[in-house]
């Protein structure tokens, strides 16, 4: 099978061009079958201060209005996701990027409501195969945002996390795939005031080991919540690190199965 | 050679969901290959008030610097393209949200600085017929926004109308190409006041005459400036009209050569 790369990037990356332009040239460097999918920003909550629109956080989580869906789906779709596709043009990628509407790319159902109304949040439900693969035959590298829609016509506010492994998990009948997640740190680590303290592999067994021996940094959970879902759904493995891991020959967090 | 129809439609309808949506019905039951192309919208002069962003206009023309360049970009290639494609999408309509990085769909160079620079303008310099073509042969329906970019990793602000016309120049060699410009008249009219005014019919020689005769008003005379310019390169046809006028058999301006 060919292999896949998909790269997660997210907000803090992003606003910086410091750190965002050498992160663009290793991805454009990758070779073979690649996709880019990226989060917000802290962007976001400025311009809604300045736009008047209040940001309700419930449960650490923002809750969608239709004002902030609309700021949001400006800066993810249009604002960040444009301003990337363009460097990596400049830098002789063949970027393409999409939003879940875009050729109904990522189509996605609006989170019941329960004890809370996250509002305009979608839950991912159908990935469009067919429509990666021939872009990525086409050697189009895909650039998503964090934007869904329900096929009538509403967009939504996605997880850009949860989008990777989806689109990872569909992808995993036709290619071997790797997903890497880029983040501030050099990967999982044991202490998150030790950076000597990075775990370079983690399998079903030592995660079981290191999960009872307490010896994740809590900070660090989240990030493996969803891993092995995708390696059990034949992902081949999951790279966890810091933004100039790809590409480059420095230590990362590598989980298979 | 098979038909295309290319629409553009103008800031007004675009904010005006009582106007947008039966013009998007109308679009989407279009028969065969068919691109839309929209422009902003009033929202960018808002949002730059609220952001504090000042409004540069310099001979009736609004100068484009990088704060202004973020914001329409955040603007016309995310909330206003999003919402068309996801529109579109819920009307069976198979929309792909294009800017002109994507794909490299339209190349531009940054307008040369003669007596006002007018900043991140670009004029088009190149359509990518083939990733069109490839586009329309897949049943997919462009949606292009007026942002294009210089494959250096620029953006820039380009003018919708401009944009139709190019892209209907570039793929006259292989579609019989009509352009329809929609806006909030009945068409090119021989006196504003008069919506019984309506021209049906112009060609090169009734051109010339209505011109000497000073029989057009004013105000459309730059609706007409680049038409025949797009019929000489190859444009089989173009309308100007109201937006109701695709797709429902209500009259129009027709311009032929």
């Amino acid at each position: 099978m060919p292999k896949l790369n998909i790269v997660k990037i997210g907000g803090a990356i992003i606003e910086e061009e410091a750190k965002l332009l050498p992160f663009l040239k290793d991805f454009a460097a990758l070779k073979g079958p690649k996709i880019l999918v990226h989060g917000g920003g802290k962007k976001a909550t400025a311009w809604a201060e300045k736009l008047g629109i209040p940001v309700q956080i419930k449960d650490g989580r923002r809750i969608t209005d239709a004002a902030t869906l609309e700021l949001i789906t400006g800066l993810y779709a249009g604002q960040v996701n444009k301003n990337i596709v363009a460097q990596l043009q400049g830098m002789n990628c063949n970027a393409l990027g999409l939003s879940g509407a875009d050729a109904n790319a990522i189509q996605a159902v609006k989170r019941p409501v329960k004890a809370i109304d996250y509002g305009f949040v979608g839950d991912v439900e159908k990935i469009n195969n067919t429509w990666f693969q021939h872009l990525l035959e086409q050697n189009i590298s895909p650039v998503c945002c964090a934007i869904t829609h329900d096929k009538k016509g509403q967009l939504f506010n996605t997880n850009a996390d949860t989008i990777t492994a989806e689109i990872g998990k569909a992808l995993a009948q036709e290619f071997e795939v790797k997903i890497s997640y880029c983040f501030e740190l050099p990967g999982v680590m044991k202490d998150l005031n030790d950076p000597n303290s990075l775990i370079e592999n983690i399998n079903r067994a030592s995660y079981q080991e290191l999960l009872l021996n307490n010896t994740i940094a809590a900070g660090m959970l989240p990030k493996l919540h969803n891993t092995f879902d995708a390696l059990h759904a034949g992902v081949n493995e999951v790279a966890i690190g810091a933004t100039n891991m790809i590409n480059q020959n420095i230590p990362y967090t590598s989980i298979t199965l």
